[in-house]
């Protein structure tokens, strides 16, 4: 029963996040420093995510394994990149059953290195390839500035990592996995999101080609979302993944890792959400429809509850996720808003009139007051909650959609793309210079988010040096 | 195509398993010492044992969460009896982002602790009560003696918190998580086991009660397959985890934990497992049918894929988990041992002759030789193969308790006593002191491994001291 207002958005986007998230009691805090603990609301929301994409790996050939947590420190410096990108963040374990340990062990940050191992072993035929393997885990990584689900020591996510013969196929791979990623956040996520290519300096550690999706949060930044690397045989050769191939030739593999994150669920509420809360995409949502009785009298309570049960029973058995909120002692509008700030996609309130007339009202969460409610009738009413909820995952994306057009310009001059990213997005030509990519971060705060893999083609001129370029790239502040 | 023979189980179980477990491609070692890699063959099984206890936890009203595994090491401490148990094992983080850490840091052996301090934060009213969350995870604790499944520095599991406003509703979930992990291991697993009680030696470090499902190995040794803990007030104590009863008095919870590992997978092998290899229960077996497709020619090869095919997507339709092997360059015979050692519970040989008379072979896993053997129809084969698995899935379990049955004994003497625990269980009158439990321990190496459920009634006299003892305890050699 706690005091349920967030700040707007507009007031203070950052607060608004943060109290949502612990208000809809998605995460809270937990007692180590940029740790978080995912509540079951939110962990319902992940596991809806993983179903949506596991069931897309184990479509395209992948099976899922695990593997250790502890990785020897050594390890982690046998690839060049990967260890300059990942030794600061490490936390190394030092002792274990109370004695000093000969070698420190450090808790993954991600799994190449030890799955490289694992590979080098398994691995030993063109037969043998390709590995294609995920993990559900979570890593840690000893991150400074930390904010729940966006950036924390551990978080939770999938890792996949693939060996394959030929770099053609570790680069189809890569682009089939981020192809996935755009798929189940389009359709289930109702994320619009951009996939492209990173630029040099935005790689993974260690790989020769980094690809992400990007999308836009309600303030206008960026968040990337998934990621997928052709690490090419920069592994393959730190730990001696190899292959006899058909001739009887010894071979160096091709390999890949792609990841998605419950970053993402920071994605979801800073895309969908209002100011009273969580808009869940109804594909996704732990609650798809809640039921909330309205009644004065015990007799009014025990006509309106056993109608609701009833109703409640029909959408149950239809497949529709659906709860009724029979708490006492709160008032129905204490429980509308409650339901708002968790975002369940459709309220439907069933009082006395209701029941006398055969009919309850539907309440859209994505459009607040008269113009998202509907009278229908309780005979047939899972085919209309099942249409509406279609709608709302619809109209969700549609909305995001606009709202990220409507903020990403092109930009004729500096000028006009230094006031892009205030907002926005700005699409534009970059030479692709490391050089003018720092000067724009430098001056804008503002990096190249990724190229989509979507040009329209023709050419043009560097909006910073002026310089030919062929590429345009999205550029925004990130998360 | 590694040398597929295993030892025998007469001849070396030990052996036997370890190697079972790296040629079925359960498992691998890990570079860290006594570190486990779960290979996706040895996943597939822990996934469809996670998804038959995760749908009873939901229908018992459990939701899931995910804790950090970093926890503050001055947690462990304080719980008096938690701290004794696990101080020893425990994996310590000092150093994170590269600076040494003011507190150090352990690595989760168990979550009671991290879990008891955020419950602390969540409960406040009795209307919050009671809590009923799971999660899915792995914890480490730094055991010497490693073998795989069975007893590793990391494991996974799944831990079940609870917290309820009485003794008694902390009691009764306590018992329903025993029957839960009961009736999954009859009727999934087909692993028969032994509910019981756990004597305070054997308790989980912090627990008023512990209650166990026990299992009897191919040898004849037991293995403790789950466990569930009525944990009294101690860690609402020790946390604070504190909620205002219906007449505004604030009163201490009353919590649980119960868990269950991949240690079960280490039951599986061993209760059901041959001289060839693994045997998989259908119900759990991540292939459920194979189709080894024979031929010599090109032409009968092409006639008798196109069959195999059709066949299997017959198969798939009706649900069933079933694979085709058309791998090249490998024998029939090389392919039915392959899947034999795998555990596969139900072999489909079709050839030219087969295709001919639109008959297959079907060979079961559980009957070697002829017996298992059996020509039917194409047509209906689904039905016929549904059937056959369930059948199966009866055997398996027939076979492991009449095994069972036939190594417990109910001695009369302490002689008998000994005798019996050389080769099984014995069933025996306790006095139910520590003192005699163990002097029991000490001459036989045997345990007490629970007191059944399931007493007789009557009374009787303690196996070694002769006093008067009311329970009879199951004894034996444990894993």
């Amino acid at each position: 029963m706690a005091e349920q207002k967030l700040p707007t958005r507009a007031e203070d986007f950052s607060e608004w996040y943060n109290q949502l998230v612990l208000k809809a009691e998605l995460a809270d805090y937990a007692p180590v420093r940029g740790c978080m603990i995912v509540r079951p609301y939110g962990w319902s929301l992940w596991e809806n995510i993983q179903q949506a994409l596991d069931k897309r790996f184990k479509a395209t050939g992948h099976l899922n394994a695990a593997f250790p947590l502890l990785i020897p420190q050594s390890f982690i410096e046998k690839e060049q990149s990967h260890v300059a990108g990942f030794s600061p963040e490490l936390a190394v374990v030092t002792i274990g059953g109370g004695e000093k340990l000969e070698e420190p062990l450090v808790i993954r940050p991600t799994s190449e290195t030890i799955i490289g191992h694992a590979y080098a072993k398994w691995i030993q035929s063109y037969r043998d390839l390709p590995v294609l393997i995920n993990q559900w885990n979570s890593v840690v990584r000893w991150e400074l500035r930390t904010k729940l689900f966006l950036r924390t020591l551990e978080f939770f996510w999938q890792e996949g990592h693939t060996a394959h013969a030929t770099l053609e196929e570790a680069e189809a791979e890569t682009r089939q996995m981020l192809d996935i990623y755009t798929d189940f956040a389009v359709n289930e996520a109702a994320v619009p999101v951009i996939p492209g290519r990173k630029s040099a300096s935005e790689r993974f550690a260690g790989a020769d080609q980094t690809y992400s999706i990007e999308a836009m949060m309600g303030d206008g930044k960026a968040l990337q979302s998934g990621t997928s690397h052709n690490l090419g045989q920069n592994f393959a050769k730190a730990f001696g993944i190899r292959y006899l191939d058909r001739e009887g030739v010894l071979q160096f593999c091709w390999t890949t890792s792609w990841g998605l994150s419950t970053r993402f669920i920071g994605a979801i509420i800073m895309v969908h959400g209002d100011d009273q809360g969580l808009i869940l995409p109804p594909r996704l949502a732990p609650t798809q429809a809640v039921f909330v009785p309205i009644f004065k009298t015990d007799e009014e309570k025990a006509v309106v509850l056993d109608a609701a049960r009833k109703a409640s029973a029909a959408l149950v058995a239809a497949g529709i996720r659906v709860r009724t909120d029979e708490r006492d002692g709160v008032s129905p509008g204490f429980k509308f808003n409650d339901w708002e700030m968790r975002g369940v996609p459709l309220r439907i309130e069933i009082g006395p009139k209701d029941v006398a007339k055969g009919t309850v009202v539907l309440a859209r969460r994505d459009k607040p007051g008269k113009e998202g409610k509907s009278f229908v009738p309780q005979e047939g009413l899972a085919a209309v909650v099942a249409k509406t909820l279609e709608e709302i995952q619809k109209a969700l994306l549609d909305r995001a959609r606009a709202f990220r057009d409507a903020h990403t310009r092109e930009p004729k001059s500096f000028e006009e793309f230094q006031a892009a990213v205030e907002t926005g997005f700005a699409l534009a030509f970059w030479c692709g210079s490391a050089d003018c990519e720092a000067k724009i971060k430098d001056k804008t705060k503002a990096t190249m988010r990724c190229i989509p893999l979507e040009q329209e083609g023709g050419a043009g001129v560097c909006v910073l040096c002026g310089q030919p370029a062929t590429d345009k790239g999205i550029f925004g502040r990130a998360y």
